[in-house]
């Protein structure tokens, strides 16, 4: 698997994680009340809500993108309020990491990957990849899923897998 | 990130998991609850309990690593009811994981990889690492991490991922 293979795997579980915000957005409905109410809801006083769990996967997969891909990130203020802004928030995501091309990563396993909060230390592209990116890309999107199942809306694990590349013989 | 540098994340996170539990058996204690408790909380009436939110994480690691080096994965019975049982289940899949070397995954890229539950179909190795056995780790070891925060389990982000391997200038 290499870092185009992960920004791929990013873009196709945004997408399960887009899909997933319209069956809450469908339970709601029938339940009668706002989708809005679950964009609020959180698993804990002190964690974060589904808004907050929406904006960080995105960034994962953004900032993974533009530090292994060699591309400045764009800004995408975290302004969401609503299920129809998270929306747009994961798809102005997947925009840019559809500008990506396996090529941008050729030289992504030795980069210097060095995001702000390390506070001038900086990571081996390779490193950033499996122990910043993969693992934060996945709680964010997990807790997202956690926090819609917490509050009934029907998924199930092929909801969060997607669908497979599988053969046949 | 190859094949062997994902078993690695896996046996890091896993070992992040454990000392987690440890954290959840000192809060049962402080607060005077039976940690045990823990183990069989749910985020939902149909979701997994944390028992088998472990289980599921170890097994991910287990079956990634047995299908894509190339070995028999060893049996590990679904038999645990305590944080005490639950710690031996991760120290088991541990143990098989560290068998492995980064030459028992040369070939990992291109393997057939047909475990039962795809009825027959298989994925090339690169996909079944990607596709199933990275998303549904990352999920199981998060949702063990919510159901702990959910019960006032004091974990917060620099336990989920760990120790990272940061560079100076």
């Amino acid at each position: 698997m290499d870092h185009f293979d992960a920004i791929r795997l990013f873009d196709k579980t945004l997408r399960n994680l887009d899909a997933w915000m319209k069956k809450a957005a469908a339970h709601a409905e029938a339940k009668s009340f706002e989708a809005d109410v679950l964009a609020h809801a959180r698993l804990a006083p002190d964690a974060y809500e589904l808004i907050r769990q929406v904006q960080s996967a995105c960034d994962q997969a953004k900032f993974a993108a533009a530090y292994l891909g060699g591309k400045q990130a764009p800004a995408h203020p975290d302004t969401e309020k609503t299920f129809a802004e998270l929306h747009q928030r994961i798809e102005k995501c997947l925009a840019f990491l559809e500008t990506f091309q396996a090529t941008d990563f050729a030289r992504a396993e030795d980069r210097k990957v060095a995001p702000p909060w390390l506070g001038g230390a900086w990571l081996r592209g390779d490193d950033y990849l499996a122990h910043v990116a993969i693992p934060n890309f996945f709680f964010h999107v997990t807790m997202a899923y956690a926090i819609l199942r917490h509050n009934g809306v029907n998924l199930g694990k092929m909801d969060y897998v997607g669908s497979l590349p599988t053969h046949e013989g």
